[in-house]
């Protein structure tokens, strides 16, 4: 059972995460953590804290001599704007943020205490157990991807790229945009909207391929791999939406236009030449590239804020002001990935179990035999 | 902590559900349970099963004299096709469903050993534990509908109808379509489409209103509510999409177009005067009512059935015909209300706890005179 | 992942189990599952409920053509004794049960709410969840006995039996003790408790043989199986001390007398000459048999009750009397060595994975061969 | 839902810990974690590692202005003794040590990565987990403590003192012993096996007071506190046993003489006048003192070694000897504390819920009343 908790403040000492269940034996190359980190930490459009955040991890556990040894992995990010003790107190609740119902809930007039943790901050924890998840993947040759689809009203076209073309182009691109004349369009439009003060969401993608056949579960509800995606995908602080495959266009076809059909060759086993399904069928993976995609709603906090409430004297009032990006999609689809490959690293381990990555990779060849003997 | 187990097959002898956590006190109507199931069974488009079947609960613990004493629910509903160990096995899997992926899984050539569990048959069961949700959190009254937006290419306009008149109209349509016209088009299209041999998907919405804010939580990934939601929707067979509020059509507006302002008055306490949100901010309730879509692939047995491959001699053939539905994006909707209710039932108990109903209730008053004295 | 839930009350219609997470192709006996059920009837001193019930198993869903095909399997004891909703009030609570604080918990005047559920009735069906997981480990050769050790001041000793010896001569007597002249000292003493209204308790043992080395963990304290077997046997109702291998009488002896020293021979491997550990080092099995025992209070239904409170009127009384056993120790080990086997299936489903029986001994095989190799 | 992960290796940089799921707005005392975290260094009996580390507590996360601002707390303790990347590979296994079982899981040859992690060193942060969480009970007036029983064959006689009088006493000895005389004895116990290389084990107990009745809970066996209390003690390095109330001894009595009769006054409202059950009947407090009492094997560590096998060349050899203390009973009973304190502010949280301390307090002052009034 391979499971996380994260602790840390926007403005505390640090974040930290303790990830536990992963296997023994596993090499942890931590400059590919730091690598995800800064993945996080770019992008067009993102405000002043990206500039004093230089985020590297600290890995306080779990290792010996640069490898898992089957015992919790506790990692660190220092915060070096460590200052929730004097920063002041917050009394005008950002529509879209959590300051008000974390209020009512917590019953405290000072909105701090609520947006402190509620702050996507969080999510650098969540990007560093996301990248050793994926280095763990690594092993079985599972590759993963993200790259934005949209800003505001602006949408790429990454139609006939394969996945390494994809991949390739998202990682050079400042907005994860694989399409680059999309991408001028995009940091227009970032631009237009810093200017007026205001905020944008968008549209990412995230692909995995080489996934085995059979993770997952339609036994119990609770077990559907397409149900933990979802959980772990919408857990991402600003997504609204989440989609498999052909998602919400998918609903408008017909059967016989949307359905995979299913194909065999002595080479491949069995293959699809469509991948509609996402990946997903019946709560399991098929086989095919897992293919996610998230809505994510504008950023919250807006220079010229929005209308508000002074929840001390009850006056209207124009919302709190904290430092914030104008776009944060492409930081968004990194933590996706992460979390995307948290799932499949729990799916994997529950599926094949073991104590040593030996173990596991000798119970995981065996399934991959008994596929192909099938 | 409220939790449920449910087991059966499609053709078994019965399905079964355990829900435990439930408080003392709560009268249980067993009439609602099995309006809900007849709900399921409804929808214009539905085969021949559903005449088969007319589900009704058997509640055989839990209650005594009709309310319940703080033990688990166990619930079953009767099979009356129960004839799962003489159907014929099932050997060309069906594109769109768990076959193959469940026949490689457990290495069956047979794969009705598969698909009796991965039916949505079971979402019978989930209707009645969430009927029973739907029961216990009209205590409080939170009130929830479920209707349909689009079949195919058809979709309903709602905008401007009341939560009264849109449920009103949904309970009243063969289809759960709030809008008569599209009703129309949408039967025309089910008749198409079932003529050609071929399937419908379409999406819903669920809304809830009177959620108190601050159910749910952001402290940590896996207890926003947001997340439970989403695995909750995406958990039942064939969604393909989720989203909350404006979803995806929010990623690409401004932020000063999308969120959703704060206002006050002494009667009403903070309020909006819109809800892009759809009722969640920070992975926690807002007060304002939850609004949830789905989107539902079509049916993925067709009765022009897809290519398919013959697992026991690997040769191209077309994929197995089960009994099924043209369209049950209804059906689907209902399973979904249900999903929701449980997890708000849940989160309400979460964060008001009470062994009895009358101590959950005192608990939840002395909150709402919390949040009136704010 | 293995669990269970359990529902039903001791004089409801039925008592109903749900068990999820058992892999597909195992086969189930019916039988076996009866023969528990009835040794947990048997045993001198129990009371006339016994005679109204004859437990028999009926398996609701999980098992095409008698074998398990991955999904979850539902379980139901009918009730003879169903009158929950006619047997009278009870108000008089009975010390050492479940009644008075059950009563103030739910805050109800009629603790029949909450005995009916506290009632030891319910682990008629943990005992047949328990058969299912013997069956289990049956197919690893897993062996497990439960014998009792002291009824009252009575001990019966077993020093220098083995494990068959002890299992042949506790199932053949009418109180589970391997012991014949201790048996007839624990029947005097029953006859004389009943005569006197009085009750006695006892201590009983489980052995389990042929675990493989390393189930459970140390790496999380909520992993180790040490842990999690405490948990299961100090949840059977009237249990009231846990102890693992020499347990308390180890802690007055010192380290040299009491750690098992560790040998090796090409044929067995590593072994022990001695078994104070009673299987388990740092929370994993380590290839010994396992060895728990739990000391059980006497019944607390008496004939010749104790005082008590009226607790409409708060006058002093005495405390109900329900019909009861005069010892139902015999009785309660049969319920352990139900749990003891689920925690043992659940560990080892947790180490070898598989969603097939077959894949599931494949990862075991791989694993025996590993430490043969070691 | 309060929870815990930990993280840590003996000689790794430091422990890591973090507790989700306290509410906002308890003051924490850093010293008052201190203390604990002294009292689990001290002891008759403990080897150099005990003068090496001074742990101190570091609160990462979790605190504004010294309060609980509702989001985890990350603890961290400093090793001062961080070498694990230079120690010397364990090749000789420790009986009674995880050394041998967790070498066979993981399949490597140091077991140094297996004990790094299996070492008690652990419980430091388990017991500043627990520290926090009696600081938590503190305002709920519930007191705990502990005291050691017996080292080897020397026991203490506690009878007729009180919970004050035991509490002093225990603080103010050496071996948390409340029985001058005993300890003595107990000290020229540990100074022969000393002299000898041997170690010696014990038994403790735990008393919690001014629990309210109703904690827990008989509705399902994974939720009964007896069942969380004896996993979290049973989960503690080297304790082999563990009871509650007369546990093992009661269960040679007569059910007349055991059970607890039930009084009444206006004042105390129910109440018993023995406490055989130790504060636990049906899975639920039931209003008197938790009493517990566990058994800890002798440190399996001896200086002496015990006969042993080269896990490389399969040669007889002896145990290798890590640094150790001749006796830590003391130390256990200061963790196990630690636990039944982290159980019953779970169980007290599960009760009363509650997002501040604000909120709970109310719910459980309206749980009081209710029960004043039954």
């Amino acid at each position: 059972m391979l499971r996380f908790l994260t602790a840390g403040e926007s403005h505390g000492a640090s974040l930290i995460g303790i990830l536990d269940g992963l296997p023994a034996g596993l090499k942890i190359n931590k400059q590919l953590i730091d690598q995800d980190l800064a993945s996080r930490q770019k992008g067009y459009g993102r405000g002043a804290r990206m500039k004093i955040e230089k985020d590297k991890i600290n890995i306080l556990s779990g290792l010996r001599k640069g490898k898992t040894i089957g015992s919790p992995l506790a990692l660190l990010i220092k915060n070096r704007d460590f200052k929730i003790n004097v920063l002041p107190a917050i009394i005008c609740p950002r529509p879209g943020h959590a300051d008000l119902s974390g209020a009512l809930k917590l019953n405290t007039k000072d909105m701090r205490d609520v947006l402190e943790r509620a702050s996507a901050r969080e999510t650098a924890m969540r990007v560093a157990i996301g990248a050793i998840c994926r280095i763990f993947l690594g092993e079985f040759n599972i590759a993963s991807l993200n790259h934005v689809i949209s800003i505001g009203k602006v949408c790429a076209h990454t139609e006939g790229m394969s996945f390494n073309q994809i991949d390739r182009a998202a990682e050079r691109s400042p907005l994860s945009c694989a399409d680059k004349k999309a991408q001028a369009k995009m940091m227009a439009e970032i631009d237009k909207a810093k200017t007026e003060g205001d905020s944008l969401g968008g549209t990412f993608e995230i692909i995995v391929k080489n996934i085995p056949s059979g993770l997952g579960s339609y036994a119990q509800w609770d077990r559907r791999l397409d149900a933990k995606l979802a959980a772990a995908l919408m857990s991402i602080p600003a997504i609204k939406g989440v989609e498999i495959g052909a998602g919400f266009s998918g609903a408008c076809q017909r059967g016989s236009e949307i359905h995979d059909s299913i194909f065999y060759s002595r080479e491949k086993g069995f293959f699809r030449n469509s991948n509609n399904a996402g990946g997903l069928e019946g709560g399991m993976t098929n086989g095919e590239p897992l293919v996610l995609r998230c809505a994510m709603k504008p950023i919250a906090t807006l220079r010229q804020p929005l209308p508000s409430i002074n929840i001390k004297s009850k006056r209207k009032t124009k919302a709190s002001v904290e430092r914030a990006d104008v776009c944060a999609v492409p930081a968004a689809g990194v933590v996706a990935r992460a979390m995307a490959c948290f799932c499949i690293a729990q799916a994997l381990i529950e599926k094949f179990a073991g104590d040593s990555l030996q173990e596991l990779k000798r119970n995981y060849q065996g399934y991959l035999r008994q596929i192909r003997a099938f």
